[in-house]
């Protein structure tokens, strides 16, 4: 026995076999997932298994670590959550996000920062060696809210679609407000003195690590748009590039101290319509299909840990400071709520109604990022209570708030996501008033994000596009690219309920059909048949053949290491014979 | 900047986005892979950058980590090549494939070992310090043809199939027997004295070794089976599970000594159609194009780190040495393939004919298999003098036999593949001929190859199938599949063709057929439809809802981490509308 030699590859492997096999355990019972969300079950997971190890082994089960989660399970579940988010929501709504994840988590940091300080000067909880830069410092870990929380208990609970974006959208973007305030109060704990040209230089850190996070996001976004346009022939490597490209954008940011979350998003939303325009459908599937199920393990992964990671000897118990830790959480995060959105309401229309806000609020989960964050934190000798008021925090969040929120959706009755998608007459009409908003603000010299998204579809058409996609000079509509994606899969209906293209069903007609399909493969049966001898049939199967003989199917090589069988696409020859035969019919 | 943080993920990345751009930069020049093999190109590519560190760092350039290859490189490979291996030619010739893979093997390793100790023996070539057992073990090494290199030159040739897979089968299944060898001529290395008893426990250990291989992938194949029996509701993890199960049968099979390529393909083999059946048809698309990109990638790096590895100072240079050990891989290889066959076509009436063994004999090629095992020698004086021989032997039959190979075949008139699939008929007398055939060993009682499928396919339908599919009362013919998947593609083509269900394309089709469409999506747009002024417009609309109006297309909920849009399977519901609605027509 060896297992030294297989031992990091067979973990890695069976802690992912585990995620998975818990994750089809909770699916068995239908009844629990709607009672529970997923992530308190995953918790409780790790608590059970990490209960197990430290019994066995006596000692602390091993924690997560602070790299692999930030390297390896934070980036593909970014990856998802950025290319599958709905852009126009997000960029409708983009000032009031940023409003909160900027101004909100700020105040959310120096709010709770401060009045821990406070509780820290009563002589009685003994915590006077706690000092203000200390609790700022936790302030700055603890005050972010999660975006693996948050989609985890969000998506079962179909808010309606702008809540959902509030909230998902804030916790996405205050990764650099994040990352800038908490690097700056543990830089801050080490510096004898502080001056204020390094606040200021902080203050300008904001900016750097956004917006640079943005600018690596989209040029790895654009270079991937770039290079899928040259693998026409080698299709079978496409989707890695995908996958490449933005995890070089994550790993890029993250290597200059940027927003690798802000790059992340930005790569994926920047190459989406390029790379989906460019690569194979069968390609895109696999993207789609993989991103879904890596971020969907990472997930479950994070859980689990978090659940393992509690159990142990690193916390240090003393319930005043974690009792007004979790106070103070929910009373900064509500004011702060409060105050913004009266704000944000005074500017807008459509304002965020007090149930929303109360959602927006309530929905501030934390999680495993605070968890890596803390661990992260260098070694002094309140680590510990730190570490045991985010634990308590994480889970207070995740167990309490996550399984009350959806009786208190239903409750207060907030107006829900509307279950179908919207009809195509209703894209013409959102994308008509849409030109006619960009020319009325053009005409009253108001630039507003009509205005600017005209320009920039402009911008797109006239030089990305034809930089970027490989057929740049046939650009089909989104509606007629739609109604492609309709016809097929009603195709693929009609052909699974055996309809296709002939009669009503009668009891010959599975024996003709195979006579169709078989004739279609091969064109020597049509040299055969000249012999056999009765015309009647004859005539019968040369006319079933002249009108399935279109194509000879065909399939690859068998042991080929680029294509899969079956790979081609039809060519325009097949649609002209198609479309005769349709003509003879 | 802190690059240190990020440096491992941030390497393995590039080093893949390497591979993958070399691999595209050389399908933009559709001429050069039709001359020369990716393979070549590939390590070429590699020889120049390890040129560039060598010269850049002037010292040698890292050379590929054994476990790196034997970890993560050759896994994808051997899975893909097993999830793909065409089953019905494989087993017809398993009897030749293992007198090949096990009696061939055992012959070039003392052939080659005991006539390089003769060169040792001439004292004008300075070699007298190499003992017989290193000779037997450099023998024991260089000996085994390689899968990946073997696969990489063969699927661009098209040889027709039984030879194809004669040489791919032998590449496969000698990974037992190297293993054996490579292991007992190491140990002997160091021990003191050998033991008649320990050469019988290497005999026995042929047998331990490949058939304990066999029985690991056996059972992880079909708890993979097992467990894809319960992913109904949550699709999109479905194809993890092919790649976690078929990963630990190789890493338990390493674990225990046992053969990892031989286990991995077992897996692989036993476990597909089971899967296939359980699975989605999405997740079956993503399952099989991953196993093609991992092992492209994984090929691609493979033939980069071997051009990469050559460079350097590792090598002791002999000219005698290095001249006859590529003389006697190719003279022992020829006669062991002559001998063999004469054996072999003496009990098979389909005999192997002169040129396809010229051809067996041709295609052994060695690659990075060989490569990994001579650095993982133990220390001693000549280690040098062994990596030097093996990277000589491998450029060579990549380079020249890989290069020659392709002219060969045309010249010799080598019988190609057939190009088309067989077609439905010839699969029907296949199968029937089977049937008859397995009936006449039975009356006859001789258990031939005929009798044991019909034994094992009668074991699959009556036991396997019931506990490892999930609708195992409903086993669909294989026939019926594949007129399913041909009608669903013709469906797909119609639709492509825009002639689904529709008369001949007039003006107002594309409006008619959007008005379809966007009625199959809503139900509301009837209910506004009422108040049109226009009674004849009305009607036909009215009749154009009725005839669409079979489903209300819905989307998933837009952030679900378990779902992908669409992804539900049409109802019963829809296909008896879908009926009702034809026959109306």
């Amino acid at each position: 026995l060896d297992y030294q030699h297989v031992q990091v590859p067979f973990e890695i492997t069976l802690w992912i076999m585990l995620a998975s096999l818990a994750k089809i355990g909770f699916h068995l019972y239908n009844k629990l997932p709607s009672v529970v969300p997923e992530s308190c079950l995953l918790i409780f997971v790790g608590l059970i298994m990490g209960g197990i190890i430290y019994g066995l082994n006596d000692r602390s089960p091993p924690v997560m670590d602070s790299d692999i989660f930030f390297l390896y399970l934070l980036p593909p579940i970014v990856l998802d959550a950025g290319y599958f988010m709905p852009s126009r929501p997000f960029f409708e709504n983009i000032g009031t996000i940023l409003l909160y994840a900027v101004v909100g988590t700020i105040w959310n940091v120096f709010g709770i920062g401060f009045s821990l300080y406070g509780i820290c000067q009563v002589k009685a909880f003994r915590l006077q060696d706690v000092s203000l830069l200390h609790n700022l410092l936790f302030g700055s870990l603890i005050a972010a809210v999660d975006p693996v929380a948050v989609l985890a208990v969000f998506e079962e609970i179909h808010v309606n679609e702008k809540l959902h974006i509030l909230v998902f959208g804030e916790s996405l973007l205050n990764d650099a407000v994040t990352v800038v305030l908490y690097k700056l109060f543990r830089s801050f704990c080490e510096m004898p003195t502080i001056k204020s040209v390094d606040v200021f230089a902080g203050v300008g850190k904001f900016f750097v690590v956004g917006l640079g996070g943005v600018l690596v996001g989209l040029s790895f976004g654009f270079t991937a748009a770039f290079t899928t346009r040259f693998t026409k022939d080698i299709r079978v490597i496409e989707p890695l590039f995908v996958f490449l490209y933005s995890y070089l954008s994550y790993l890029t940011a993250e290597m200059f101290h940027l927003s690798g979350i802000v790059a992340i998003i930005s790569c994926a939303m920047g190459m989406k319509r390029y790379v989906e325009a460019n690569i194979s459908l069968k390609s895109h599937t696999t993207v789609k299909y993989f991103m879904k199920m890596w971020s969907s393990v990472s997930d479950t992964l994070i859980f689990i840990f978090l659940g393992v990671s509690t159990i142990g000897e690193n916390h240090e118990w003393n319930w005043p400071y974690i009792c007004f830790t979790v106070i103070f959480c929910l009373i900064w995060r509500a004011l702060g709520v409060l105050v913004l959105t009266f704000f944000v309401n005074r500017f807008h229309v459509n304002t965020i109604t007090s149930k929303d806000q109360f959602i927006i609020a309530y929905g501030g989960l934390r999680g495993a990022i605070c968890f890596s964050l803390v661990f992260l934190l260098p070694d002094f000798h309140r680590k510990k209570l730190f570490i045991a008021a985010t634990t308590v925090v994480i889970l207070f969040t995740v167990f309490v708030q996550g399984m009350t929120i959806r009786p208190l959706v239903d409750l207060l009755a907030v107006k829900r996501k509307r279950e179908s998608a919207p009809t195509v007459g209703e894209q013409i009409h959102i994308r008509f008033l849409d030109h006619l908003l960009a020319g009325i603000e053009d005409i009253s010299g108001h630039w507003g994000q009509y205005y600017w998204k005209d320009k920039l579809e402009y911008f797109n058409s006239k030089y990305l596009q034809k930089i970027l996609l490989r057929e740049y000079d046939q650009p089909k509509s989104s509606i007629v690219l739609l109604y492609e994606k309709l016809e097929r899969k009603h195709a693929i209906e009609l052909a699974q309920a055996g309809q296709l293209g002939h009669g009503p069903a009668h009891p010959s007609f599975l024996c003709s059909a195979f006579l169709c399909s078989s004739s279609d493969r091969t064109v020597r049966t049509d040299q055969k048949l000249e012999d056999t001898p009765n015309p009647d049939v004859l005539d019968n199967m040369q006319e079933i053949l002249a009108r399935n003989l279109y194509r000879i199917r065909r399939t690859g090589p068998a042991y080929n290491r680029h294509t899969l069988p079956g790979d081609g696409e039809p060519t325009e020859q097949a649609k002209e014979i198609l479309i005769l035969r349709h003509k003879n019919r």
